[in-house]
């Protein structure tokens, strides 16, 4: 099996509460572990958006996987060909996990694309397409540690019929085979592991299908596509997700891709979610935002405050999927949510509190919100990068948050603690 | 006098051929130095563009002595009122001397509104215009060590009439005269240094007027106007700023305004100057180029080659002064120079060597050119981040061969390399 000296030790599994537990011997080497329920490392060619990797390493808590996307490592093969070390030495890493995925789960991907031999993805310079060829010469040369199969995703809009998520399942179990075929033959790939992609649309059957079959192929993970925010309903979402990671092998990590949002990361990780994309804290910074949603949860529940401890769980879940929904198109992922406040907003301009009170990140530690709302209004390129280093530390101490409340049977709590304080 | 424990002690002073030594007692503590020649850090509200003081303290050979602009400064007043503890603390600025300045030297600042009684400053939202009580009200609410006083400045174009330099002469000691008569009776600005400015635009008698008016002054230093990359050709501003300098009392620092680049600075330490504003790795930075001219001058004569110490003096000047002159206007600071590298060059997208061979900065250490290529190409907010890194680092460091290269009398060697090195 490709990536086979990976080993999933679950600590934890309640049915509808999430998996808890410890990715290890991943990464070529054999040397990373990764917790679960996680986040991947969000990047551009190799780097987070304004960080350089010393003020990264500043930040607790991050995990030791690192995501690229497909279609930067496209516009550079000849360079990485010429280079030869494989994109992690390229780009001045050491010592990650380096996943490379189809597309940036950031920028929107165009459809109408995809073929029975080929995918598209789109790079600065427009649309690079690939056949399998192609494509596996590709992850020959990024040599990374996991990546994601060909796949046709191109089904989430809710006007896709049923014909086409049928065709969308075939193809895309066509081309992991194919690339399958191509790794197996190559020496250069040994000890990566392949990720498949359960796709199927809104279609339970066809989920259930593509799951089932994608689960019986040589794979390392399975990524989970087609469920990115703005596609459906969150009740929709977790009651499909349900549906597929029930056909998965409880060893190997199941990747959603495109959800970032918190109370939607809560419900997918009930799901049976292990592993999302870390782009919230991107998409998050470039709009001049600061998330500062709340996640701590008091490990002593005398201190919690009773009344709402004795809210009976199926209230809090009626309540909370009967919310109006305005997530139903793509714009909405580049919209302000409630989970963050915009430093642009005139109210700052004479509040100097830290972003968030009691955080120890650089930004929080050092300056305070009317210096950020200052460098905001006057452009200066500084505001992204303090931004990014809160956004970050926060975004993935909330993944630390969520594997605390696992374990300590708290996911109710943290759950009205990240809606609750949220709320404005 | 304003800011009296502030000390020049100078270790050589040949003439024609730069001042060197250390400044004492500076900041409002007396707790700091300073070398001479040396460099302000350039910030927009204190923040050097790109990069977190974190990233910042890991170069080597920084000034202690920040620039704030005080339009930023004005457009912000309020809040700083407010915050009343004063910009450094605002800014999150520790353990340095800050300098406020007049204008930003690295924007193009509008001419024609300056009055008989006040200046105007250009921030994000337009422009400020200042009375003598408003621009004191500012000193106090920013709270510097040192500060540029009120100046009309606007005689930098070529086609000045005589009479026009001679009123920004007048009106510029009426200014600081008026300066220090409030300064003097502020408890809050004791300890604070105002810095004399000297106009007279490209004519001698005008400049050495306003040398000895201003030096007449309890002034703490002195600023050189008007001379600026683009207002005059080398050879006549050398010429005056010797005149200049010879009025100035030996003890009290001289800054100059708005030159940076390499081969000016080196003609100007050698006519006297002692400080330069340092706007360049900015510059540099935002139009994709790396600095990467040469400044290391063996200690060893008998390594440096013998044909080229045996060029005469005069030869030598004769040889940079009679240069081609293509430097007339404001548009030429934004151009590429022949002291960097313009990383957006295809050229450079397969060349993995480091900016500069040797340099020991952050980026040099971690990345290749074709990586920031890269990252520059496809628009990376980590391109100006590295690149502010490095040329931070590389012009800081020039400073220190100057200084080097005057205590070793190696001037004429240091300016064989910049110049030699540079071309292409």
């Amino acid at each position: 099996m490709a990536g086979s000296r990976m080993k999933l030790e679950l600590s934890q599994v309640v049915q509808g509460r999430g998996r808890l537990g410890l990715l290890q011997g991943i990464g070529r080497m054999g040397q990373h572990t990764l917790d679960i329920p996680g986040c991947l490392l969000y990047t551009h060619l190799g780097s987070v958006p304004h960080l350089t990797q010393d003020a990264l390493h500043t930040l607790r808590s991050l995990p030791a996987v690192t995501q690229v996307t497909l279609s930067n490592m496209a516009e550079h093969q000849e360079v990485l060909e010429e280079f030869k070390g494989g994109f992690k030495k390229f780009a001045g890493l050491h010592d990650t996990v380096l996943y490379c995925s189809l597309h940036d789960p950031a920028a929107p991907c165009p459809t109408g694309h995809t073929t029975n031999k080929t995918v598209s993805v789109w790079g600065s310079g427009g649309r690079i397409e690939l056949k399998v060829d192609k494509f596996m010469a590709l992850q020959k040369t990024v040599q990374p540690d996991w990546y994601q199969s060909m796949a046709d995703g191109e089904t989430w809009q809710t006007s896709t019929s049923r014909k086409r998520v049928r065709k969308s399942v075939d193809r895309t179990l066509a081309h992991l085979d194919e690339c399958l075929t191509v790794h197996q033959k190559s020496q250069e790939l040994d000890g990566v592991g392949v990720f498949g992609v359960v796709e199927g649309g809104d279609i339970l059957e066809e989920r259930v299908r593509s799951a089932r079959e994608t689960a019986k192929r040589p794979v390392a993970g399975f990524c989970l596509d087609g469920f990115q925010t703005g596609a459906m309903d969150q009740a929709l979402r977790s009651q499909l997700i349900t549906a597929v990671t029930k056909e998965l092998p409880e060893d190997k990590p199941r990747l959603l891709q495109g959800v970032g949002r918190p109370d939607e990361v809560l419900a997918c990780v009930e799901a049976g979610v292990d592993l999302f994309e870390g782009f919230l804290p991107f998409q998050t910074t470039e709009r001049g935002c600061a998330l500062c949603f709340s996640f701590d949860v008091p490990l002593d529940p005398e201190s919690a405050g009773t009344a709402t401890l004795t809210v009976p769980d199926e209230e809090q879940h009626t309540a909370r999927e009967t919310q109006p929904n305005r997530d139903l198109n793509w714009d909405d992922q580049t919209h302000t949510t409630r989970f963050e406040m915009n430093l642009k907003d005139k109210r700052f301009q004479d509040d100097f509190r830290p972003l968030v009170e009691g955080c120890g990140c650089y930004c929080c530690r050092n300056h305070q919100r009317a210096y950020v709302h200052h460098l905001l209004v006057t452009n200066e390129l500084l505001a992204g990068v303090l931004l990014m280093i809160h956004n970050t530390s926060h975004y993935h101490s909330f993944f630390k948050a969520i594997r605390e409340a696992l374990a300590n049977k708290k996911m109710d709590l943290l759950r009205r603690r990240v809606l609750g304080n949220g709320k404005e």
